[in-house]
């Protein structure tokens, strides 16, 4: 089988041995395998402190936007290649879009966020201060590239734009990368690694890849590196419990197992405009990109006299999804990413169903069009409910990552923002509702424990795009999409956002 | 021995067993006796979290910024009291000064700050961002209180400003605190707390206080918590590994050892103000509370063809600070804050030796005013020289927490940046020099490895106030002073710059 290649120390190399083999999710076929065996990783990180550090921290902001500018162009050149890569992860076309061209998109915002910076290698933050009466004493603060390399460790789901997104904000703030994207679809970020490196656009050293075991990468880092994470809770304590990123205090932002949910405010009712909002959002939560969406609906929070009416409708509309290939035009949710998804999902079902019961879809058995139900990670969406959420640890706490979600019953708002919190801190909340007094008390009720709270209502239906990601960056919003994002006051300077 | 009180859960109680003595830095003698054994560390979490946490989170930012201006007005009238304690602890009338009126001033600033947010309970930060083209749909962001507690575990040598600098940011944001002093000196922020409750001004729950060890308190924070850490590297290092703090993602903030420098440029010539600018400079920061100052200068970069006038001058200088009992109005520098301090200084300078010599003073005798050397812990101020600071690694990592700095000599300026940035990130850095073009290049140049770089000459010297403490709390400035602050850009949303 053909071996991935890793971009590091200015050269595509092969690590050793037979490597992991990865599987067109669709047919099952092989692709390529993965191996990382055999790299020198400090020899890695050093060749980024060294080669790719300097090179970016003598350009300007302007410089470093433009080239995310020059970049984005030269990526939209390449699209067709990256989505006929994209479908064997089992992504639909607006599956793929998301991840391709939301990616570059991300490219395209972080390079219009240079205008908020000087045409200069550091820059200002804030006010200056006079700190004297004579005016001979003052404050500044200046912000500058830290030292290091940036590291990004990513998740299978969006092997594009998880990458883009987050090389984008280093390569502005003047750090370079190694990134290493989740195993299982690393073949799609090799496409897109292989073309940007290709383009000379970025200076050598800027970007390095790694396809395959992150082996002892995390020995080697700094107290002037940073790691991100994406991925599971499980994988994110191992690595930020690294002795070596806590005895050098290195940065660590994670972004882990999200319980998110939505609730249907105690004013809707059928006919409303917002119960059938209600209805379609989760349709599309629970299968857009197969449910592989950390921003994807776990909870669904109905209050208690209309579970039955909800359940049906939500049925009633996951019934009319199509499934199948993704290149098939009628179809509506693909597969998921690998085998091994689809083992690891139905392994969480089966924890939650120790309090739940499946009131939709099956474990088993799933119609597909135009694909072979067994060769490929195929499965059906899978709607379960629970009577008991305050009774029921599971639902709270585990996270199927895949088509699946769960309905609850409330009694009252205050139960309902109770029962949001019992998700121990969500990437995101939703709140339909058509009552401004409901939404502003779910609001200020759920804020600390949800990155961003969505109001959603027939006013703002049309023009709403879900509560997808989202993140600041130095006190900026960068391109993305919100009605409310609530953040926490910790009472000290600093906190971690990614950390939910 | 009579015993320090906890303020726990409502009520002043002492701890069991004989508790760890305490002492008068200055006459040995005896004072009280620290325990916490026996006590509920996790009733003392959950009562933060459940009583003085609503209470807090249901005042609006004026009311809480009020309370703090009250709290502020109400302690200035027992500064005598705390003056008289703060002696205990060998600190002069001009270190307690900075301890107790520099925190009380802590508290009327972020009272301040009050202004600079809504009379709410939340507040909105930074502009909404209109995201359709209809305006149906926009994004605002909110602040509001986390849901826990803010745990503080303090340094011995600002009893009192350790605490109010803290606690007046928790407060204004709406979390209660628990505060965990250092021990050796936890007698005087015991008597700041008792007339703190005593007063009635903070709702019930917003304060406790543990004097003494901290027992297993860490393994019950959850992540609506914070943790804030000063002290040791090591002591900072065992406590982020805390299993719970890792798995809850809690918040953590540290401020650990820190190798601060001072760069004398190679414009300064004696007989250029410059020139006394800085030997002054070094002499306040070596005798400044004997030394025991986060911020102390510690590393002393001179030009090699300068070494042996600067040191002679530099020696010259201390030679002339009377040292003794505090409580004498001819003494300029008290004692270490207790014997276990001088044997810990003792035991650093002793690393410090094998790469550097004594050029001033004596690790074994001092003259003393007004009291007995052998009883109190005075310590004489002393200079080392390292000739090769390339070749040395413990002068850029041993913190001598005391009366204490190394001098060395630099060729160029990028070996003074260079040797700068061996300290692997400090609280701040200084240089001296009337060249503005030399305090850009040092200031861009070292930039990423100092919280904060003050840039001193003839101009701002008389307002200047040092590189003394300074935080940013959510983006703004609270009271305090500096001339260049420098901040890394991370490329990532978030850091704790915190983290030196």
């Amino acid at each position: 089988m053909t071996k991935l290649e890793n971009y590091i120390s200015g050269k595509w190399v092969t690590g050793d041995g037979d490597g992991q083999p990865l599987f067109n999710a669709v047919t099952g076929n092989p692709i390529a395998a993965a191996t990382t065996k055999g790299l020198d990783f400090k020899a890695i990180v050093e060749y980024g402190r060294t080669v790719g550090n300097p090179a970016l921290r003598k350009m300007t902001f302007y410089q470093r936007g433009n080239m995310l500018k020059t970049l984005a162009l030269h990526l939209r050149n390449h699209l067709d290649k990256f989505y006929q890569v994209s479908y064997q992860t089992g992504a639909t076309k607006a599956d793929s879009w998301v991840d391709i061209e939301g990616g570059i998109g991300n490219l395209f915002a972080n390079a219009s966020l240079r205008r908020k910076f000087p045409d200069e290698i550091f820059c200002i933050d804030g006010e200056s201060h006079n700190l004297g009466k004579n005016n001979t004493f003052m404050g500044t603060h200046i912000l500058v590239p830290k030292e290091g390399v940036a590291i990004h460790i990513n998740a299978f789901n969006f092997p594009v734009w998880g990458m883009l997104e987050k090389i984008a904000v280093n390569l502005l703030a003047g750090m370079p990368a190694i990134v290493k994207p989740a195993t299982v679809t690393s073949y799609l970020t090799e496409a897109v690694v292989k073309e940007i490196i290709a383009s000379g656009i970025l200076p050598e050293g800027a970007l390095q890849l790694i396809c395959g075991s992150a082996g002892d990468l995390l020995d080697h880092v700094s107290s002037q590196d940073v790691v991100t994470f994406t991925g599971s809770a499980s994988t994110g304590l191992m690595l930020r419990s690294n002795p070596k990123i806590l005895s050098e205090s290195v940065p660590f932002n994670m972004e882990a197992d999200s319980l998110n949910c939505i609730v249907m405010g105690d004013d809707v009712v059928p006919g409303m405009p917002e119960w059938d909002i209600f209805v379609k959002e989760i349709r599309k939560e629970m299968t857009l990109k197969a449910g592989q969406r950390c921003t994807g609906v776990r909870r669904i929070f109905v209050p208690e006299n209309k579970m039955e009416d909800v359940w049906k409708a939500i049925a009633s509309s996951l019934s009319q999804t199509t499934i199948g290939n993704p290149l098939n035009e009628k179809v509506r949710m693909g597969s998921l990413a690998g085998e091994s998804q689809r083992s690891e999902v139905r392994s969480q079902i089966a924890k939650l169903l120790a309090s739940s019961q499946i009131v939709y879809g099956s474990l088993d058995s799933v119609e597909v069009i135009d694909a072979d139900a067994k060769k490929g990670a195929f499965m059906s969406p899978v709607l379960l409910m629970n009577e008991k959420p305050f009774a029921s640890k599971e639902v709270h706490e585990v996270e199927a990552f895949g088509p699946v979600s769960t309905i609850m019953p409330y009694k009252n708002s205050d139960e309902a923002i109770a029962l949001s919190k019992l998700g121990k801190g969500s990437l995101c909340s939703t709140i339909v509702t058509a009552d401004y007094k409901q939404a502003k008390q779910y609001v200020i009720g759920a804020a600390s424990y949800h990155g961003r709270i969505l109001v959603l209502n027939n006013e703002c239906a049309k023009e709403s795009t879900r509560p997808c990601r989202w993140r600041r960056r130095d006190g900026r919003t960068a391109g993305s999409k919100t009605l409310f994002t609530a953040h926490r006051i910790t009472g000290i300077a600093n906190y971690d956002y990614g950390d939910h």
